[in-house]
């Protein structure tokens, strides 16, 4: 069970005069009410669908279904998708499958098939994974709840040819598609021909998607245990109802962020675990929170400009390179530091005779020791530096805690929304851009791309 | 030869009353001589070590000979470093060689071996990495300049007992290091036991290191030009000797970043490539920027908490995570969308017959128009949101241009540094953590670790 520490985002916990007050924690506790009847009245009238996830009998039937039988078929699963469609799956894999998974054989994947992502429109990429991958033993699975998204039906089309070529009419049986159960091309191309579908429940976003179908088939195909990631997100959902804002956990995440940025003018949010594993939760993290709180206009139409800025990094790793900034830029940052108790494994550290007296402190004990010492040295220094930070602690990266994580993170953020006033499950502000592509692609009735202006300078 | 569009920048090319004023600019170019004048100064005085990379002929010689010819008994290379000891090598590996390199076989990777790169100390990335390589067939890399990085030397440990399981004494035909040419352990092990060993410039610091032996060693060994990836940084270094600020792109650059930060407020620095290949320069510039220039002290002593945190981005990925904010949240970011004009291969997207009237602008175009039309919807779009933004186009991604690209960031960050007016060459503020990481392993003489207070609430 994930554990919350927050000692650290206080006076109390930081030297000099940095941190939240105990007077600004006790208004965020009163005010707390007054948010979680108006996430639960907005749940009531059908927002909030990733509440629901925790309860997909019959979907997680038939996905395990699929992946156990049809699925076996394949050596390779190509996931198109971008967004919520590609980051969910792209953390799962990273999270509960060996690292580096397509480099292993057969027999180092348990005769799981590999998995690769695409998730841009780089001809390059696009160009290279058809290369390298069969289309004889490939499974492809296309990923856009709409139907319509402009990169993925681009690949689609792209890789359906491929598909093709190479199999002729069979192409279709190489197809699974996961979009909504009735609308848009996807679903029309997918009842035309016969293609196997799986449903996103309409009421549920692409970033709010992971433990949706969206992410769940293609982790179900490489046999990573769903049932386990949901029963781990129903724990989650549990802590997420208590009146109490100090024992309610996302809530109280949301809050001590939302409190830093507006009270404090700490508008970055670093997540940054100490696990490899966790590196693909923390940038599909970025996704969530950023396209979430950042919004122009709030609820009532006031122009607000809000949204922290969430930042990924990875212990140690980042101590070698994001961390001089946090410790001694402006006090503009929340971070959250991110522990892992059992690695799974131990890794100890062999002596040797000729090693010199500096560094006699590291043989006999283990990797997983000097990692939780940094990460624990990490903590205390940003505490000596007045840095406002939170630990969170896994007890280890498994199915059951990694759902609670992702879900820990969703409810969070429905929550954030409530305390900036912004809705958090819309994105307005990328309808130009889209209308721009279109525009520049020439798609019909769609205007003109502005030109930027020539430079003032002189350039070669 | 790269370009740099700035127009965005400015009042005259955004919407509303955002952008840099033409007075500022211009005042920007009044004090742009000083500026050199400083990091003339200073670079006289041995700073910017960097600055003579361009010229290594004998390290460039003996690279090239081992890559070429002890490398290449190898089928697998392992880099243990972290930090800038691993971030420029996998930045080259990512942008130059084919993606997902290691999942090709022998002859789709022309026969150069494998790259692993661990910059982490987690317990189950080494464990794993170890379980898939083959030690009979392994070259291991051991980057670390002082030969002390505890992180580096604990994996070290690991890495060489496992060599001597399988290998008995054979073990130092499969190590070398990269280090200091005269100090610190690793030299000294080197010395002992005959190990190969490459030399760090010792006036070039680990993050300025990409184009230093640290990251040309590895890019030598799967095959990248390392002689072309120098001719395009000396480009960039002839660039940077324009008196006039709007001529020296570099230095412009860090400049605009400056005013942007210091005048208007905006201290987050997005990097943004419309390719994957560039992804990990992103990632190798988040640390060139956020270590280099966030600082507590200038110069002169005073307390200035300094520093612009970087954020990294991918187009047109990141158009469906990351721009909803860019587009609608606080004005306190500054974007550099970096585009590619050629990408070595084209994708044509074909047409179908079932294909509704929705997306018929599609076929008959490529990705590559698709990618180029997003970023330039993109950027337009952003101008009509008043987002300050630059615009950073390369030709192609190659050696030359990559080189070009790496030795133009690192030049920008010279000359931010002395903007800022602080020291972007030291990292004083990870000496805490290190010495607390020392406590908790129980380094003799290190002093003791705090600990966090008890949490106010009550949890469970």
């Amino acid at each position: 069970m994930l554990r919350l520490e927050y000692g650290r985002m206080l006076q109390d916990g930081l030297d000099g005069e940095h941190g939240l007050s105990r007077t600004q924690l006790a208004e965020l506790v009163r005010r707390f009410s007054g948010v979680q009847a108006e996430v639960r009245a907005r749940r009531a009238g059908g927002e909030y669908g990733f509440y629901d996830l925790a309860e997909q009998g019959s979907a997680i039937r038939s996905i395990t279904q699929f992946a156990s039988g049809v699925g076996q078929a394949f050596d390779h699963v190509l996931v198109l998708g971008i967004g919520g469609s590609a980051l969910g799956a792209r953390a799962l894999l990273t999270a509960l499958r060996a690292p580096a998974w397509n480099e292993l054989d057969d027999e180092g994947r348990d005769f799981y098939p590999r998995l690769t992502i695409l998730d841009n429109v780089d001809p390059a990429s696009v160009h290279a994974a058809l290369g390298r991958i069969d289309p004889r033993r490939v499974l492809v699975n296309v990923v856009s709840k709409s139907g319509s998204t402009a990169e993925t039906m681009a690949q689609y089309l792209v890789v359906r040819a491929w598909l093709e070529e190479a199999l002729g009419p069979a192409a279709t049986r190489h197809l699974v598609f996961t979009t909504d159960p009735e609308r848009g091309i996807l679903r029309e191309i997918a009842r035309g021909e016969g293609i196997a579908t799986v449903d996103v429940p309409p009421p549920v976003g692409g970033r709010f998607s992971v433990l949706s179908p969206v992410g769940l088939l293609p982790a179900a195909l490489v046999g990573i245990d769903i049932a386990a990631l949901l029963s781990g997100a129903e724990r989650a959902l549990r802590d997420a109802e208590s009146p109490d804002l100090l024992a309610n956990r996302p809530a109280l995440h949301a809050a001590l962020h939302w409190a830093a940025d507006t009270w404090l003018g700490a508008r970055i949010d670093v997540l940054m675990p100490y696990s490899d594993r966790l590196r693909d939760v923390a940038e599909w993290y970025r996704q969530l929170w950023a396209e979430s709180l950042g919004k122009r206009h709030d609820r009532r139409g006031a122009e607000v400009f809000a949204g922290p800025t969430p930042v990924g990094a990875v212990g140690a790793t980042d101590q070698h390179s994001q961390v001089q900034l946090f410790m001694e830029g402006p006090f503009d940052k929340v971070l959250t530091l991110v522990s892992v108790d059992d690695h799974g494994v131990d890794v100890v550290i062999p002596g040797r005779s000729e090693l010199p007296a500096d560094l006699s402190y590291l043989p006999g004990r283990s990797l997983n020791e000097l990692l939780a010492a940094e990460c624990q040295a990490t903590s205390g220094a940003l505490a000596s530096a007045g840095r406002m930070h939170m630990l969170l602690r896994l007890p280890e990266v498994t199915e059951d805690t990694v759902g609670e994580l992702l879900m820990f993170y969703q409810i969070a953020t429905g929550f954030a929304g409530a305390w900036y006033g912004v809705n958090p499950f819309d994105q307005p502000g990328v309808e130009l851009g889209k209308q721009l592509t279109f525009a520049a692609m020439g798609r019909s009735g769609s205007g003109s791309v502005p030109t930027p202006p020539a430079d003032p300078g002189d350039f070669a």
